[in-house]
């Protein structure tokens, strides 16, 4: 094949010369994530939710979230499945976080712009989930803890609360989910859409 | 200028392709924000910094900086310039933040990744940085207040430290920087480099 290229360069080669060099970038990036991504693939738990705004994590809060499921994604990008009560009916919806160009720091649109960072916590079944919600109006943070198993020692779950307080947050607002409904009725209930 | 292009494309014309189409995104960027970013360029003043991490505001914390200018840049980053006290000792250092997806949200490499809103906090000669640091060990915020002059009515001294204890943080942890030596004596002596 010859192709005649003259100092205008059609948007067209352009176009496909880009999308090249990204498949390349999104392999290479694949590559280097695909080790670290295992661990966190598969089922966890929502054991606690807190956050410094109240509202986030009460009844009906858009933070008041119950985590099913993780995946990474081929591009580097984290498949999130949640559940959560609206108006006291159970629902499911799911959120792909995309990397960001600090290693295990990824974003997502959801009730805002946020970053997250996930940190192992304790041995690699622990993760805490260190979130920075950048809404225009009222920036707030929230701290979620995960777990492979639907509840945890009460060890556990005095570290976190300590945690969560040393990051300034009251007690009132650090909600032990295992206490309240999970939605576990619809738990495992098939793969919901992005 | 004619060229033949087999199967292989060659990695200098695809490098080519890529930087034109880099320049042109720049450009069509610069162009939505450079009327947003003609506020905030210029002359500020720290008025208090605040963070749920004592150590990153106390003596010979990294976060504890006094801001002399702002710069937006051609290319949407903004270009800080600072004063700090190291061992009693005052020196200056800049910074240069890369915008992110989101409008009016930045990252800077500075003590780790950190990802920051700019708000507008009463009039625009005013502002609020909403900051979150992603250090792998320990997350933390920070708040710090700007002003386009030393100081500020205790009034509005007292709004902010409502808003940073909202946040959670401390009282103890929320320092007002006008009554401690901000190193105004290196102010002004030139424009460092990032």
């Amino acid at each position: 094949m010859k192709l005649e290229i003259g100092p205008d360069i059609t948007a067209r080669l352009r176009r496909e010369l880009f999308q090249i060099s990204q498949r390349h970038e999104d392999f290479l990036a694949f590559e280097v994530m695909a080790q670290r991504h295992i661990q966190i693939s598969g089922e966890w738990y929502s054991i606690f939710v807190a956050s410094d705004l109240e509202e986030k994590v009460e009844e009906n809060g858009s933070m008041r979230i119950f985590v099913e499921l993780i995946y990474a994604l081929d591009n580097s990008s984290l498949y999130f499945k949640f559940q959560t009560k609206v108006n006291g009916e159970c629902t499911e919806f799911s959120a792909v976080a995309d990397k960001t160009e600090e290693d295990g720091v990824y974003s997502v649109n959801y009730d805002g712009y946020n970053v997250f960072r996930i940190s192992e916590f304790g041995d690699s079944t622990y993760i805490i989930v260190y979130l920075a919600n950048f809404n225009k109006d009222r920036p707030y943070q929230v701290l979620e803890f995960y777990a492979r198993e639907p509840d945890v020692s009460p060890e556990l779950k005095n570290e976190f609360v300590e945690i969560a307080q040393k990051r300034g947050i009251v007690k009132e607002n650090i909600i032990d989910l295992t206490k309240i409904d999970r939605c576990f009725q619809i738990r495992g209930s098939g793969v919901s859409q992005a």
